[in-house]
């Protein structure tokens, strides 16, 4: 990528990944400080898995949890220990422009092959506003962009035709689709391979744990499922066997993996907020497996209790999934 | 305020305001930089009109537009303007606890003398959890500490019994209504009526341009309309005739502002956010009047077009609000 | 009126009343059957307290769940108890315009002296369609037509602007707002003013039974208040009282009636839906006051448990409401 | 079926349909009368296409807009033409129970060999108390229950797991997903398949015209496309080519009839509902193929305009659709 948004060159293939994308969570110790030597460990983990990508400070991450000095922070680690090795998203994710190219700039220094951003937030945004949002942080900062579709985060869906022509005018190199909207992604993906943008590179990557296998069926080009950090070898077995025809085999380790994900979802409501629960599981999990020190989460998040953690060993355990 | 949150002393008169405290435009020059000078002559005029208060980095200020450095830039102007003459509240606006706590820390530098500050948005989060966040930051930042719910933007309400409970520990200092909702602020006030909390200074702001008569009579300290930039002297009369007790006579100055606030429906919504037609609008109004040199608006947001800038003229002609 | 609903007569008393005009609430036999004598006593006691309207086959009567031949059996059994008494409001709720006006046909059959009925609901709508919609029923029925404004049920507004159009027309003799949005209402009475509508009779009622004296001061006719079913006495207490201007009299007398709405939230919301735990609580504490025979609600309504209604109890007797 | 719901005898196949069955328009005359001679037309052509089955009064059918009579009548006439060659589904669309069981019965003596009910609407309902409602629906009337799960329309969505379990009472013959949640539909086939009721004939058909394939490919046993009235050859075509297991071939039928469904969004949203402009849409094309006199739709639907006419052409002819 050369800085020129509308030279319509591919994009190099190193931002442009495919396959197998965790969005890796972001380990802490006891007393909420990032935890440096976890998150090595969880990366190195996923590396020798075979993933084909790693994203980091993505929703996953709690990026909304962590002030800009942890999200750099957590960026430089798993820029180093990737190493080239594969690409690193890293999501600059704020308010609007101006903060969103600040994020951008910095996640750039700290290593980011590429960034991804959402639409606009807090305030209501026309869509042409959105298209002049990511055109001016795509002008600012010399790094492909990622729109990062997250509707049930930020309440604006970023239409499949604004999103499409984005990727034609090349302020766009690709698009994680965490709506949910499968028939809009399918929209996108066709809008997409008639303006020519495909051709040249523009990716779409599925933010589902559950439906990947048919968001991949349909086109996409990537997953990147926040259970991918707990059993990226279940994600990988399923991307391979959508990539060589095999539905069948695909829906059923789809099955296994969508059995696991009701780990999410042990949390009493009453207690806890659902992404607290989430995020709770997720790290439980990690620790379960040995892959984190701790499942500590950040202010204001509420932990799970014993009863709770007990549920996401049980869910592990008939997912076949033990310590590492 | 001694900051130690759970004394349940008096809040001091300078950070428990009531009155009028418009929330400020934050000027730009043409080419988007914050332009200090119509900032200090807009300041200047709503002192010499008579405010009770500012509140800088509000949603009328554009707060999720600008970056830290132009927030604290603005925030340093009016605390310098201001002077101590009259309370400057800050908006500490960000995603979640860590991040809130950076931005209030760093309002604190620059010259707040009380900071405001939403529910976590982005994730879900549950009203225990709601109230975990007021407590972590007051606890790290020794300002008096305002909600700002503000549901419309941040997509959950801090229900009136957390915020109750919250005024009563000394928690919060006050809360910032701009959730529209009589109902549930009338619920606030019976409930920290009840639990003591009134009595010991908690305040009880609205956000609302055009029914600022109705919250007062219903028991609100103080209001803080956007719509205040451009007339302030309406809004003062209007609160001067609440505070003697004629409710008519209140009512027909309410009349009067609610007619001009259609200045901010000018936009063609065919071309421009909500946000961005409200916010146009009270700049241009701002510009017409002289108190500020451009209506220019921080990227996304579009400007409003010639005949929508006329239209706003209109409006001010019929309320009779020539240049200053 | 004359059938000629462009003319823009007046329009008689009787059937653009202001007051206190409680939504009944339908009592059921305990095998789900309409106990006719219990409703015959609930009117009488509302009567005899002097209310000055009866609305059927509002949300408080259950009107979703009965069939036809139940709703109009009540309203012959309401029209004949208030026997010209005072005027007798219908709900004509249905999906839209055709089953809308098979509804106000069979109600005014059966009685009715006005009926009430909302937006199109089930498929989004037009406001321009919504416009028509009202226009046709109302020139399908000869009888005074109200908009009911419950975009909490319907999930649309009437926008304040088509509402007084069509009360400018002659199509609506009135509105009853259960949006519970007392600044678009302050729209409809400033624009039903400036268009004339109001003075040639069209008239404003709130559903609300917590603000019902901030929307008599703002200008609405009258007040429609499920609780009014249990405690006549003190809504027509609070009305005399804004009418007398007395302010603070009236505010206290609503104060002491949003403390017994309280028992509209007794309901486990772990079990119960919200409407099953207030319309349950309303008839348990018509029960308990004598006026019905039982607090059956119809299916698939749950029912209170015991506790629940022991808390329903637990509110009447603070509110010194006790058998009739 | 045998009037005993918790029997859990299989279903005959007559009831439990699979393959394409339209959810047919319902042709006016330009009075806006029901057009018997246009139905039986539309409906001969869709069995002479091989159709599987026939939804009348659906919401392509413009079950809202229609007097219980005319939904009746239209049930009569389907039923004839079908003259148990197909399964006849009828919506039993109301309020709540009552009203549910009223429309059922009805349908059943207008020839209805199952009926479709949505989860009550209007008010707020625990997902338990939807549970009893299809219960007492089923119990009242002897015919085969499908829930029709449309959440656009009555803003709730029946849970998997209630689905789920309604399925293993008997309760529930079938479910028709219009919510657009493949993921949850996922969940549901699941659940029914580990319950046994997928084995005792429960079946799941989509209402998606856009993702038919797919949800196909995930298990649906049929389809209910709205444009399959238009063009019911091209779902066939793509029934038959994921039967087969050709999901390339499925892939470019469905790829065409999303160009064709495009259609439905020719009207201009600043004077029609989406609903209106959808609906008219159908219509239209349906009258430019020769299969219906007129494109009335009933009050309060506007028209589409002439140009927006032309677009529909346009559309029929890019897709390769003539007169008949």
């Amino acid at each position: 990528m050369t800085g020129h948004p509308t030279s319509g060159s591919a994009l190099p293939d190193r931002t442009a990944p495919g396959g197998v994308i965790p969005p890796l969570c972001t380990p802490l110790t006891e007393d909420r400080e990032l935890d440096t030597a976890s998150l090595e460990r969880l990366c190195g983990f996923l590396l020798d898995a075979g993933v084909d990508g790693l994203f980091v400070n993505g929703s996953t991450g709690e990026l909304a949890y962590h002030t800009d000095e942890v999200r750099l922070a957590a960026l430089r680690v798993v820029s180093r220990v990737a190493g080239g090795s594969v690409p690193v998203l890293a999501g600059a994710v704020d308010l609007t422009t101006n903060r969103v190219v600040a994020q951008a700039r910095a996640a750039r220094e700290a290593g980011a092959d590429a960034v991804v951003a959402t639409v606009p937030f807090y305030s209501p945004t026309h869509p042409g506003e959105m298209a002049d949002h990511f055109r001016a942080v795509r002008e600012a900062v010399d790094l492909p962009l990622w729109a990062y579709d997250i509707p049930g985060n930020v309440q604006r869906k970023l239409p499949a035709q604004v999103a499409a022509e984005l990727a034609a005018e090349g302020v766009l190199a690709g698009l994680k689709d965490s709506s949910g909207d499968l028939d809009e992604m399918r929209t996108l993906l066709a809008l997409t391979e008639a303006n020519g943008a495909r051709g040249r590179g523009f990716t779409v990557l599925t933010g589902s744990e559950t439906m990947a296998d048919t968001a991949l069926a349909l086109g996409a080009d990537g997953i990147v499922p926040g259970l991918g950090n707990i059993d990226p070898h279940g994600y990988l077995a399923l991307h391979r066997a959508v990539r060589r025809g095999d539905t069948k085999e695909a829906a059923a380790e789809q099955l296994r993996l969508r059995r696991l994900f009701a780990l999410t979802r042990v949390g009493d409501p009453a207690r806890l907020g659902t992404y607290s629960a989430a995020i709770g599981a997720f790290k439980e999990a990690l620790r379960h497996r040995g892959l984190i020190a701790s499942a500590t989460t950040p202010l204001p998040m509420r932990p799970l209790d014993d009863a709770e953690r007990a549920e996401v060993a049980r869910h592990l355990a008939q997912a076949g999934l033990g310590p590492v």
